[in-house]
């Protein structure tokens, strides 16, 4: 079989935005623009609801400078969802569908951008695809700032995240130790099922000070533990840093943010407010110091203006690199990260894994990475996310704020 | 009389921290360095509870290098403190000890940097040490996020803050627009009675889209107008972005945050978790749409990484302004800007302003640069902070993070 497949490209976005996804989109857009294989660029508007809907912007009407300006926007620029695929061998309307739109524009090429619920659907759709006869590679682009994608070293949009967590870490460690009366910080930071981002919180340690306590999803919660160890700390230094991951649960599961604390704690109620305002609470409580709740909230995940350029560079050449893969033959697979540490400093290689390895699994922060008491992580986890935050990015600003891509995104009649 | 006076100066730091309080602090250390009429240089430890304790530290220890790095340092490098003073017409006691303090190390100028409280201490100060007989020359350096003091056309610290609140909400804008199901943001802003903070993130329209309302403290709350604004927006757009001042408040004078809101809207129980997490409770149950709060928090004052370049210079100039003037004889003033438009683009020129007027009074959002409505800014708004925010910082990077000065704070024996 020749490798050689001419026919339109169609890219979209999914699950939870990120301050790289957009390099990544511009990675796919931008090679697939100059395949001559490639004879339409496509987006899909919110993923792939917008092929289910019939949806599609035509990337080549857009301005070349303002798809540059991707690189450096954070979010979605296309449009995101958080659609669930069915089983094709359950229910396949959606995949007749995909593939009655494919069949209309002659799309022979689909990339998608995401998580592990992404992989999935690309890894149905692909396999619906080489069931029906109809010849369409299939390439995931791997995205989360969670970075819990199995097959690969880390995921784009990670060091972006990572980079704005420690950063903000570090200035709020300055402004900790202000006043000179007692302060307990608690800042909350993403992650359901994996410390990868809390972890990043330890690298504020290169400016400031690391957070005194680190409590990663990886590691039941138990609260008596944590409460000795807050006071233990603030009665010697009279301050206490804890970062904690969203995701913290106790033994049974249960999210300490929604879980009801034992009425022999003096807490009888469900807390409101998020994890943060809970812990401040308890922690008011036995220590009657003053104590400030911050979560980081979604400004970790969109706060371009501290993206990467190690990320942002990753980003764009994944979403290139599935392109050249996919023109060369590869289908079914996504692309992901090697670290390549034999120089001596850190570099990264391009790979591919097939998505039925990366669909629907989720990798955590190793347990040796934690200390074993649980409250705080190892200098490995350092060594890992530390060249990820590397290189300041040259976004481009007017009126002192950041220049956003503006796309025209003409639908394709 | 001559207006050379020898001795010694100290510097103190009060308040609530800025992105740029230590390049006011590094301008006074810098320009007391370098003159020759000033013996030594003290750093206060904590503010004015340094000298009532003797905890100076020797400023003429430092390197050069590191006190350079002031200028890019978020926080109060040398500590803050909340302290108030008394009345010394009421009680002397902390007056007689601050005159003890000058004695003994021969300080012949105090340099005080904060908001109205702090200008309060220098003003009682100033008066002690003339009622005295004392020759001390007391000067004021303006320092709030707030941006409330009187007398200036804008204080040192609102400029970075407004930049960070304005980057901020661009970005958040962005990730609002993400789904294409509808999301209502409520974000919560700093500033308890002035709405100057607030007010900025309607800058954010330059990158992306101003919020759709904004309320600041200068106009009563009222919940009844807020749901129908949300609720009309929300359903022309799907969307709706509302910035909030922590600070709002009823007719009454009750904070939104801690007010409990009449039982016919279905809430009887007061609202734990801050005003974002109030507005967004409400709005759910009126609107039935997904609503997301966010609380930028302390991270608005301490964003050394955003900190506006304008804003750095401008506080820098203040501190050293602050000694040239005490240096040629003046006395009981703090340093104030005039904006000076007259070139056609934006200038400052420091000027100085009695003490008297600035210390315990609060500057406001004229109401007509807020809209009839009260739920939004004008364009004279804009106009007023856009200068502001101008100009990026030269911060310097280590392994990725902010390079924050050390200080050795060298304890005066």
């Amino acid at each position: 079989m020749s490798n050689t497949l001419k026919g339109a490209c169609v890219f979209g976005q999914s699950g939870g935005p990120t301050a790289v996804i957009n390099a990544s989109a511009y990675g796919v857009i931008r090679a697939a623009l100059d395949a001559p294989e490639i004879t339409n660029v496509y987006g899909a508007a919110h993923g792939i609801t917008g092929i289910l809907n019939d949806t599609l912007y035509d990337m080549g009407q857009e301005d070349a400078k303002e798809l540059e300006l991707m690189l450096n926007t954070p979010s979605s620029e296309l449009g995101s969802c958080r659609y669930k695929i069915a089983d094709p061998d359950k229910d396949d309307t959606d995949y007749q569908r995909i593939l009655e739109i494919f069949k209309k524009y002659d799309i022979r090429y689909f990339f998608y951008n995401g998580g592990n619920d992404s992989m999935d659907t690309c890894n149905k759709v692909s396999r619906f695809m080489e069931k029906s006869g109809y010849e369409c590679r299939v390439m995931g682009i791997p995205k989360t700032i969670d970075n819990d994608l199995v097959g690969t070293d880390h995921c784009p949009g990670y060091g972006s995240a990572a980079k704005y967590i420690a950063t903000s870490v570090a200035e709020v460690c300055k402004d900790t130790y202000v006043y000179d009366v007692g302060t307990i910080t608690v800042v909350e930071i993403m992650g359901r099922h994996a410390g990868w981002l809390t972890g990043a919180s330890a690298l504020a340690a290169i400016s400031c000070a690391p957070p005194d306590l680190i409590y990663l999803p990886e590691v039941d919660f138990e609260i008596e533990p944590f409460i000795e160890d807050v006071s233990r700390i603030y009665k010697e230094k009279n301050k206490c840093l804890v970062a904690v991951s969203e995701g913290i649960h106790y033994a049974d599961g249960t999210y300490v943010s929604e879980a009801k604390v034992s009425s022999t704690d003096g807490f009888g109620h469900v807390q409101l407010g998020g994890l943060a305002a809970t812990l401040s609470g308890i922690i008011k409580l036995h220590t009657g110091s003053k104590v400030r709740g911050i979560e980081l909230s979604l400004l970790q995940r969109c706060g371009a203006h501290l993206a990467s350029q190690t990320d942002i560079d990753e980003a764009f050449r994944a979403g290139k690199y599935a392109v050249e893969c996919a023109l060369r033959g590869e289908t079914g697979k996504m692309v992901a990260f090697e670290r390549d540490m034999s120089s001596g400093s850190y570099a990264v290689k391009l790979v591919l894994q097939p998505l039925t390895i990366v669909a629907n699994a989720e990798k955590k922060v190793p347990r040796e990475w934690i200390t074993p008491e649980g409250n705080n992580i190892t200098s490995d986890f350092i060594d890992y996310a530390l060249p990820l935050i590397q290189g300041e990015n040259n976004r481009i600003l007017e009126s002192g704020l950041p220049r956003f891509a503006h796309l025209k995104k003409v639908l394709v009649k």
